[in-house]
């Protein structure tokens, strides 16, 4: 197991009806005014918009908004963020969505406190050193933004979708009622669940042999994102597995999986999708259900113990040699994914032939990348058209 | 699953050669001076004396001491400690040592911002509002007292061993170095080793149905200590080992299983134990050893599924009905205890047959406690009896 250190501050209120729980550590705070972050009708038709807004209402506290952030959330859109705060009035941020809406708090929340463009965090030109503080409501399971340090977002102009990490960006207090995931459509529970899964499998697949432990922990997050997804589809309004999904979305990329690895995971295949969401506006989880499986097939025969230690743990596959046993276990996430109705093909998708050279070639951007194999641009393409 | 509140903000530096790392820590808090709190002679043998120290007086700390903490420490080691701390040139306190030393410096970091005794705090007399800094070292692993907000302590005037729980005791940041339990004697491995699996049992056993998920986490626990205990019998030096120990440790109780459920576990057998230990000394491990499993014999019957449960997540039994199965899991742990040479009878603990009853009498306490089964002092001593 490799030395690590862990830091994880934010404090999460989890379950039925805890929105009125934010007020408390607002008052706290002396929070007088917010801004409210979220997207579009989905925070409407789930209540989670009535619920904050009457929360902040009766604490006394005043709001201004940004709306309108997209899936794959834009640059623009944090800039338009960060000029309301300066603009005055507003002691803390915060979104009422899912991942691409805390997102865009999170690189409001460092921005505001630099007097650069935003974008520099993301160039690495800048480094944060300073954030406002985030007091969130998640409405949609996926990303673990509600309780990491990470924010990802897209720049069209430098056709980049990319990332910033930083200890100041985790929120303070995230609220994940489960409640509000009942009027999701289905899509978005197959594609935030496909996220989830995939936010393990790039650790449980990176090929470290230390962590046994927290892979073991990995594993039972899948076997149950396995679980509660076709009860989802089955039936939406489910609140116990729509809690199990929501723990299982938290616990999957909050860092307690990346503790005592050689690397923090295998990020290869999220790396790949970024480059379709930003060509295509591609759904995130739709990209790695098209993608992970790709991936897999080209690597697995020269690394054959991480997929055959999937199979054994989650698929129940215990004959052959490691090399039949990874074979058989990508096949099963496959059928899996199948099932759920995720789409495993770029063709599905929508992409153009012609586009998957320029795709593959804006994923590597000139360099080789990955842990548990380097990829060289030209295994991309191959992954790329392995997967078209 | 059940509502629940979560925020553990304790920073863990994890591995080898890490206590130079905390340098950095104290000196961004601006701590000019603090109290060392530690035990016997483990800490020189370990090395983390002599590396504490040394990190302190490179960053140009000063300290003061207390020392000779025993197992089930005692509430005037704490008082010595405030009133050290009373003296001045004190910012915050440093235990270097193992549960017991961490539960001594908490309390002592609580009692030091409070006018009163600090045993009112345990009596429920009074409530802490404010707690001194923590910065800990870690040499023995068991407990998870460097990661959560839990001390138990001991007084033998008023005859109780009880806790305290606070969010301001939480350690600010722990270093767990597992290279300093190499030094550490084969029983204290195996105790140890024993409390945080029942840590874990004492949350999968409570008859909560609602956490899968989280259950699971704790199962791959179990595995994990049944692995790496007999590996640290055979060679105690076995870095990883020790290392999948400290982290199993770590996790067992730092609240992450009581997520979700509906009481926070059942420590039915954490209460009996303690009764044990403050009326011998009897080290915590061995008590549990020889409690849990008189406990889960005399009510599996009634409550089989958590036991079946048990056995098939980690031993592995599939065949029979629940109660089967129950028995068997039940049999299969005291064959491991007896395994790891741990105690399974009290009066392998030289425990005088005329003093289970007083045993019995004051782990109850008049009052009935207990999650999967209500236990009323009758009950009590049954398990006390069965137990020797």
């Amino acid at each position: 197991m490799e030395n690590f250190f862990w830091h994880n501050p934010t404090a999460v209120i989890f379950g039925k009806d805890t929105v009125k729980d934010l007020a408390a550590h607002l008052k706290a705070a002396n929070v007088k005014g917010v801004l409210l972050v979220y997207g579009g009708k989905g925070v409407f038709k789930s209540g989670a918009y009535a619920q904050a807004t009457d929360m902040l209402t009766k604490a006394g506290i005043t709001f201004s908004e940004v709306n309108d952030i997209q899936p794959n959330p834009l640059i623009n859109k944090v800039r338009e963020g960060i000029a309301r705060v300066k603009a005055g009035g507003i002691d803390a941020i915060m979104p009422v969505g899912g991942g691409s809406v805390f997102d865009t708090a999170k690189a409001i929340a460092a921005g505001s406190c630099y007097n650069g463009d935003v974008w520099d965090f993301f160039t690495g030109k800048a480094k944060i050193t300073k954030a406002m503080p985030i007091y969130g409501v998640l409405t949609v399971s996926a990303s673990s933004s509600e309780v990491n340090n990470i924010a990802v977002v897209s720049n069209p102009e430098s056709e980049l979708k990319t990332s910033i990490t930083s200890e100041f960006i985790y929120p303070k207090v995230s609220v994940i009622d489960p409640s509000f995931q009942i009027t999701l459509p289905e899509k978005q529970t197959v594609y935030g669940g496909v996220d989830i899964i995939a936010h393990v499998l790039e650790r449980v697949l990176d090929g470290d042999e230390g962590t046994d432990l927290i892979d073991a922990q990995g594993y039972a997050i899948i076997r149950t994102m396995m679980r509660v997804i076709p009860e989802l589809i089955e039936d939406p309004k489910n609140y116990d597995a729509r809690a199990e999904y929501a723990f299982a979305g938290s616990f999957a990329h909050c860092g307690i999986l990346s503790m005592g690895r050689k690397a923090r995971g295998d990020f290869s295949s999220h790396r790949m999708g970024h480059s379709i969401s930003l060509m295509y506006g591609t759904p995130h989880g739709a990209t790695l259900a098209v993608i992970m499986p790709a991936w897999a097939r080209y690597l697995y025969e020269e690394n054959p113990v991480p997929f055959a230690r999937l199979g054994e743990e989650v698929f129940d596959i215990f004959d052959g040699s490691d090399e039949e046993k990874a074979l058989e276990a990508i096949e099963a996430l496959e059928d899996f994914l199948k099932d759920i109705n995720a789409p495993t093909t770029l063709r599905e998708l929508g992409i153009k032939e012609e586009d998957v050279e320029k795709l593959a070639a804006n994923a590597s951007r000139g360099e080789s990348f990955g842990v548990l194999s380097k990829l060289e641009p030209e295994d991309v393409l191959e992954i790329f058209k392995l997967a078209y």
